[in-house]
This record gives structure tokens, C-alpha cells and sequence, in this order.
């Protein structure tokens, strides 16, 4: 499995349509076979500030969802509402190492 | 629910045992029925940066939680183990709502 945590920085005006395109997006994602997970998270005392968690099954994987309609979309529709470059960082997993303890059902 | 993520560094010489301890930790915490999820993981190209992944169902299973056996033992194992003080976020979740998509199985 790899993780990818992704902080995104999004602007006080932009925080409802940041949501609608990341919820699409989200659905889109965990559609796909090798995406175990894609956690949409906000923090509750600093607006706009947003952390996803993604969880891929291979790096094939990675790549695959970079190549879907629904991240090319989401990824236009969201680059005019950033406050500040997004931040990317990768992540292995200690536990749990069983991939079914993983999947969103 | 609730996300808590922390962030751990570990002296290089505590890396083995840290996991270890972590694995037990992790054992037991998703055997508690306010946790959702407690994913351990490690920075592939830092070592000893480790990051919890903790989700709970409510604020009074963040509480059960720091008030279990696993929890306690766990933190005055490996607090001597720290290169530096842990660092703590909480979150709120966006997607996905359903609390039967986050629950470790």
C-alpha cells in the first residue's frame, strides 16, 4: 500500500465549491480498483484548510487515478481556488498490513 | 467522527522497538469500539518520521482511549524513544459520512 496525504489550501471564498468538486471526486476515486481509501478532511478551526488521505494498492495505482476523468476535472475546477500550492507527502504502512482493512465498502 | 493525526519522531536507534510497541498499540485500539481506525505509518525516506492515522466514532472514545491499558503502556514505552515532542491535529471528516466506510475490519 502507499499513502499519499495531501494538504490543500483553499481560499475563504472558495470553501463550498472546494467541497462539491473534492465530494466528486472522492466518489469517483474510491470507484476505482486500486484506491483503498480517499479520506476528504477539514480543520475544524482553520477554515480552508484541507488534508486528504489516499490510499492506493500499488504505485500503478497512483498513476492510474492521475490519469481518471474525475481527478483531471477536479484538479482545473479546484486550481483557482488554491490559497497556496498543494503539499504532497508520501507515506508506507506499518499497520494494518492486511489490504481488506483497508478498502472502503 | 474524528481524526487525530500525530506525528512522531523516533530516535534512529528506537526505530524496531517503536514499531513494535506501535503494533500492540494498534492491536488493541482497534479493538475498542469508539475506533475506527488507527493506521500506523512510516516516511519511506526519513527514518524514524512516523505518522498515526487515529478515527474515532465520538469526542468520548478520544477519552476512552487515553484511559486504556494499550494506550498507557504504549506512551511511557516509547517516550523515551522520542527525538522530539509529538505533534497532534484534529480534523473533522467531509467524505465519506457513512461511519461503516471507516471502521478497520
Amino acid at each position: 500500500m502507499i499513502v499519499r496525504l495531501i494538504r490543500v489550501h483553499v481560499r475563504p471564498d472558495a470553501v463550498e465549491a472546494f467541497e462539491e468538486a473534492t465530494r466528486l471526486n472522492h466518489q469517483g476515486s474510491i470507484a476505482e480498483p486500486g484506491v483503498l481509501r480517499f479520506d476528504v478532511l477539514r480543520s475544524p478551526s482553520d477554515p480552508g484548510q484541507y488534508v486528504l488521505y489516499e490510499v492506493y494498492a500499488t504505485h500503478e495505482a497512483t498513476v492510474a487515478h492521475k490519469e481518471t476523468a474525475h481527478y483531471t476535472e477536479w484538479k482545473s475546477t479546484v486550481e483557482a481556488m488554491m490559497a497556496a500550492p498543494r503539499e504532497s507527502e508520501v507515506l508506507e504502512v506499518v499497520a494494518p498490513v492486511d489490504e481488506r482493512a483497508w478498502r472502503v465498502t
